[in-house]
């Protein structure tokens, strides 16, 4: 079959490898739809970064070192399931990716994202959505009901990251708080989408590119370019001088902390959903005199995993499928997935590559 | 009257100034005694930091540039007091030293360390517990019962700070966490004694100075030395390999820093209580696999410091008076105090300056 894998930086290729088998209980899936995620594009920009190499050793989990498939967003159907399980084969499936231990003191604690041997299918080893077939246990499957469709399906897997964090930070009163995101890419508008379900009224964003800028005026209250506006300025205007409640960091750079810390008001909450791709320097000087507090969220649990489809199920995040702004087969998945998003990122949200093949299903 | 008085980093002064005259309404206060705070070191080795200057212009709420009478940890004895208020001459009183505008929104919302215009009688004009006498407004004095030592009593400022922190963390169960301090120095060792009032149990400290390390072994379950344990590995070895679930950073170092977020487990607190004396480089490494919060605190609110009077008279900070490892004339206080502290920092914990005129009492 075919897979898409991560060699090094720049080198991710489209090979042919062996089908998985289905061993063990698992169940063997024929993908569908995967997305990109920033996450391999960091990968494919400056990796191996989460990826086991030679250097870090094989996964504890996987046993595995590069090259490993990649995607992590992925779709598909089942094709065949153990006699013992409630699945059946053509039964449309999202993917938990999440590979845990089960055994140590957060799995133990239900806290399974914070597992100290973390890893995700597509990332780690143990396959990836970006192939035609992929063998997993019948725990990482979340079924979808029949004429879902599975491109939008895709967007479940960042919709999670967001309730996650959202859900944790629910403890404010989301409906009397002005929130802020940092970042309108694929995860800041999960986040957006997210927080609407969880009822929140006034949401900013700041983010420069002009396609994502277009797709979030229908979504929020204001959109702040932040290189033309003082986006602390434009938050403080809209609350009363005040400053907003809460942060979601979905960018992770150093000028939007500082903008995301100047922006909040006293006892504020920053939420940071980004992976940093440098050092950060940490703004004490903001944080000490309105004793601000900093979240800091990893992926999501089985609970929140769970939740986020049923939302999405039930048509709670309608419209999100707008985030998908291309579709392309594996064998252009790096020419007009990974480039292109590195070359033309004002253009893009979401990318999905499509790995159906009509003869399994 | 005798004032210290700071001019500049390395400058601070003995000088006579003309002697405060009370006031619409304020209280006269004869000083006894006024600790050294880590801030005013701060200010004698690199101010001006939070001292008005011409650079900054005059503090908002007094109106002053330096020279600035130095001295915010102090008690004393009312002489003049208002016809119209409860309080009378001779009473012991300790100064809740917080300069705050009341309008802001933080100050409408009872967060008044938060004050937009924050300042502290000591720092920013309005007088200073290192001189004789001081004009106050009636609210920012807590009378004491008589017979109260008047010297241990200082300590109630650190030991409010402290309170502030660990009551906002008290979310936590503490009775039932491991919890890191940072920095045995005198909020360090003031959080132990306010963490002990609040329960908890089991309480590690992470400290280099010999005095210190000594003083903190009858206060705590173990005491490590960063320049020779590996503070994260005893953590974990002391808590069947977790971590502790909150740590205290006192000291504001980048070492320590990591050193507490390697010693925290998953979605353990951070609770900050140091000023950083430099840039500080945020390990979001560390941070995102075990969710880490991060929050931040700054001094006390009103309640806040009623609340650690109420529990210095109770006699809940027994033995707190230790941490006073030196007194000295007003007379003294530079060379036996500033520069005491920065020659023989591991010699000492608190200093406290003695500004007794028995003529006044």
């Amino acid at each position: 079959m075919k897979a898409v894998r991560f060699y090094a930086a720049g080198d991710v290729r489209i090979e042919e490898v062996s089908s998985p088998q289905a061993h063990d209980g698992e169940v063997l899936v024929a993908v569908e739809w995967c997305g990109i995620c920033g996450s391999d594009l960091n990968e494919y920009l400056g990796g191996p970064i989460a990826i086991p190499s030679q250097k870090t050793g094989p996964h504890q989990l996987t046993g595995e070192v590069l090259p490993v498939t990649m995607g992590h967003e992925f779709t598909g159907r089942i094709v065949h399931a153990p006699a013992e399980s409630s699945l059946s084969p053509g039964q449309s499936v999202i993917i938990d990716p999440r590979l845990y231990c089960s055994s140590c003191t957060a799995c133990s604690q239900s806290a399974t994202n914070c597992c100290d041997k973390i890893g995700f299918c597509g990332l780690s080893g143990g396959g990836g959505g970006l192939s035609e077939m992929v063998a997993l246990p019948p725990a990482m499957l979340h079924t979808l009901p029949d004429g879902t469709d599975l491109a939008a399906a895709t967007l479940i897997e960042p919709l999670a990251v967001a309730w996650h964090a959202v859900k944790d930070c629910a403890f404010v009163d989301l409906q009397a708080t002005s929130i802020l995101i940092i970042g309108g890419g694929p995860i800041g508008i999960a986040t957006i989408f997210v927080l609407r379900v969880w009822g929140a009224k006034r949401v900013f964003v700041s983010e420069k590119s002009r396609r994502r800028k277009e797709f979030l005026l229908d979504l929020v209250d204001s959109v702040f370019d932040p290189t033309e506006d003082n986006v602390p300025s434009k938050c403080k205007e809209l609350t009363d001088g005040d400053g907003v409640g809460m942060v979601f960091d979905c960018a992770g750079s150093q000028l939007g902390f500082q903008d995301g810390c100047d922006s909040l008001k006293f006892h504020g909450i920053y939420a940071n959903l980004a992976v940093p791709k440098g050092p950060m320097r940490l703004p004490f000087e903001r944080f000490i005199p309105k004793e601000l507090t900093l979240k800091s969220f990893l992926a999501y649990d089985r609970i929140d995993f769970a939740e986020t489809v049923a939302a999405f199920v039930e048509g709670k995040f309608e419209g999100v499928e707008r985030m998908i702004t291309r579709r392309v087969t594996l064998d252009d998945v790096v020419d007009k997935g990974f480039k292109e998003l590195v070359e033309n990122p004002d253009e893009h949200i979401k990318i999905l590559a499509c790995a159906r093949n009509e003869s399994l299903l």
